[in-house]
């Protein structure tokens, strides 16, 4: 494929950001726009990076006795409307199927938002008693919620995920899997992307539409605009008796079971973009990176250090490290470091006469183009540790951008200028939320899972509140 | 999940194959009908099976340097009208989304029942000189092409696939990659599913919508029709020149590439479930089976046999065997011997008081009911033995059902008779097919792709035929 891995032409991260970050996706390879109004190809390098998510989670997934399945891609219109709250939260975002094989459908079919209508039909007709709970479903497919606008992986009309549905006999149950799937993703972020964020309850407007809460992992974005991470559901049984779904309990008598649902996107990788990038390019943290050490034998150099590259390579791959050799004589140097830079591998290794001759490696590290002598054998523990690196920077940035405002106007303040998360007193009336959200674009993100009741006051009405939200302007 | 695994209600699938072969994926838990017109629901059993046939084929599509990536559902209509063979193949089963985000849509956007199009508008947009290729991509999808009735995995509105489309300098590399892939596919029927089938090109009018040539495994079902496998077309440079995509080849002229698609789907499964199943219901293939072993301490037994079966499970596992336990309490030996069997799991292992004293296992294997004592570190051999088995023996029968008719009466009689695959010379005039198929449902499948030339007479027409075909009624 065409290759133009130019720096020179890359806007700052610093300058713009926004351009930036549409910049590095289409230079890097990552994704493009598709000739589909708000749709985007994913290309093979950001596909390898969902494949990374999809194989950590899946492990997880398939560990706690949740199984993969498929479910059709079209819902007609009916199922959607059983569930009020959650078809006025769909229908304006909807993609409708009116003809197909030639004719006109009498059913109107609509591509799916997300699939609890039809999956729920489904667990209807296979249980009948409580010893057929709990049900532990889990998909990973494509979905469409439509927009005009692209915002490569952050808003696209269609997106991958992966959609959790389980069922269970009791609330404490299925609020344990709820935990679950939230701890999940939080390993997810924390482990696999290297990103920091505060997990959290979300308030009656924000949750799910459908949901009795949401649970969510909030990130903060360089701008001081909040990414919502994922979404784990406690959907109670508003969807069982929306579809009056009941089976067979101990005693004989009807049992509506206890739902929940959770889902987590390739917008996680609009998140891993922003987070780790500099004006260099990408910068991807090692456990996901799909490759991570580029061993470049510089141009120009004897066959015996193009042979010593070649033996290096072996020993990391057998040290399961995933790595490439560039050893295209038709490039220079220079072209290659900034590709690869660009491409964000956490570690390249140059290897010249000198590294051959001494038998060393000459290591440079992408995040803070560190250059330094390194052992083979040295290199796992070098990206495990810039792996935490990575992590602890995010996190210091979060902390740092996290303000407490005692008062409106001090939210106002620094909603005007530096943004970033806010705690602060709400007294969870949606009416100051609504309020505060026109005034200053911040939107309440999530009451903390760590939070600690307060007697005070909210920030917006000044009548009682007891917890202190966190709020942002949300992507 | 209710389970209700009686085989008493199973129909003998020597009675009434077709219904026994819907009654063993209902009763097997592998599929369902959903509430959608053509469609199904792949239940997790099923879904196994599929994640057992990605992992295989999709360690090789990387191995080959073909990368996955993720091309939008949507394509607009001009794109598939680009290429006229294209369009016409797949106009009268798409289905078309007209509006969305609550607007009638300006341009009609057809749900994919293929990427070609799409994604070949992409690739004009990525290469510019000959070294910008090969181009190799696969994606793992969704695509729908439109049925009324669902004749499940068989035939569906939906289906789940794998596509891959690669893009050439030179023709010679382009078929090699067709080869490649076909041998792919051979290798996955043949080493996963144990299924044995014809490799060959198809004819003029059975080959693909677009394509110079398709290669595919015709695979003999017990009723004697045949199954489609698998497809790998030569493009040659049709879509290439309706696109208009060229680029600068070495001495700086115009370049069409040469491209390939090939596909494997869903499909597959229905042609697993046919090919090994028995009156008892399905016969999995260890290979692909999603449970190899089935360990079953007898319900009643003391504490200590339960204990035993737990040390045996933990061995098999230490062998990479895929082996659950069935422990509860709650059914009978009986119900559980009906179960497994039903769903076709390649050898119990029952283990009761006189197994646990002598330190034993008894084994049962599903495809012959043979009951031996075996020990645990046998398994994993006996295992390998049976998928060899499995094999051999739809090899037998395809070869035994696989018939040369020298003259039409001869072949007439065939058809209305046993059916099965059938050799016969045919002149290649696609008048004579469409006579063959209308006068005996019989089409070509293949020309063999180890045929060899003859001086023959067509069995139609009486013309030169120097080929003898492969014919059979198709599914």
């Amino acid at each position: 494929m065409s290759e133009s891995y130019s720096k020179k032409n890359l806007t700052k991260k610093s300058d713009r950001f926004s351009d930036w970050y549409t910049d590095v996706i289409l230079k890097a390879e990552l994704a493009d726009y598709a000739p589909v109004k708000g749709c985007m190809v994913i290309r093979p390098y950001g596909y390898a990076i969902w494949e990374g998510i999809q194989r950590f989670m899946d492990e997880r997934i398939k560990e706690r006795g949740v199984e993969n399945a498929y479910f059709p891609i079209f819902i007609p219109e009916k199922f959607l409307n059983r569930e009020k709250e959650h078809v006025a939260g769909f229908a304006p975002h909807m993609a409708v199927v009116t003809y197909a094989g030639g004719e006109e459908l009498k059913e109107k079919l609509v591509v799916r938002p997300t699939s609890e209508t039809i999956m729920y039909e489904m667990f209807k007709e296979w249980t009948h008693s409580y010893r057929d709970l709990p049900v532990r479903i889990n998909q990973w497919n494509n979905v469409v919620r439509w927009e005009k606008r692209t915002y490569l992986f952050l808003r696209t009309s269609e997106f991958l995920w992966q959609e959790g549905h389980c069922a269970h006999v009791s609330h404490k149950e299925s609020l344990d899997t709820v935990d679950w799937a939230l701890n999940m993703y939080i390993d997810t972020y924390q482990k696999q992307l290297a990103m920091y964020g505060i997990a959290g309850r979300k308030s009656e407007t924000e949750k799910f539409a459908g949901a009795q809460q949401t649970f969510t992992y909030e990130i903060l974005m360089p701008d001081g605009k909040a990414l919502q991470g994922c979404t784990s559901h406690d959907l109670g049984q508003n969807f069982a008796k929306a579809f009056d779904w009941h089976v067979q309990d101990d005693k004989g008598e009807k049992l509506f079971p206890w739902q929940n649902s959770w889902g987590f996107s390739t917008r996680s990788i609009g998140g891993l973009i922003m987070v780790h990038g500099d004006d260099q390019g990408l910068i991807l943290p090692p456990n996901i990176a799909p490759i991570q050490a580029i061993v470049i034998p510089i141009p120009g150099s004897s066959d015996a250090v193009f042979r010593y590259a070649e033996t290096v390579v072996a020993q990391l791959k057998a040290q399961q490290i995933r790595v490439k050799v560039d050893a295209r004589s038709n490039e220079s140097a220079g072209f290659k470091f900034n590709k690869w830079e660009l491409k964000g591998v956490p570690v390249r290794i140059e290897i010249g006469e000198n590294e051959f001759r001494k038998e060393i490696l000459t290591g440079v590290f992408r995040h803070n183009q560190q250059r330094t002598e390194i052992k083979p054998y040295e290199i796992q523990a070098l990206l495990t540790d810039l792996q935490q690196k990575l992590f602890e920077r995010h996190k210091e940035f979060t902390e740092k951008h996290t303000h407490i405002a005692d008062t409106y106007d001090v939210f106002k303040e620094i909603m005007s200028t530096k943004r970033g998360f806010i705690r602060a007193l709400w007294c969870e009336n949606p009416a100051c939320e609504k309020k505060i959200k026109e005034e200053t674009k911040a939107s309440t993100r999530c009451l903390p899972l760590d939070t600690r009741d307060q007697n005070g006051l909210c920030i917006s009405c000044g009548k009682p509140a007891i917890h202190q939200w966190v709020f942002a302007q949300a992507y």
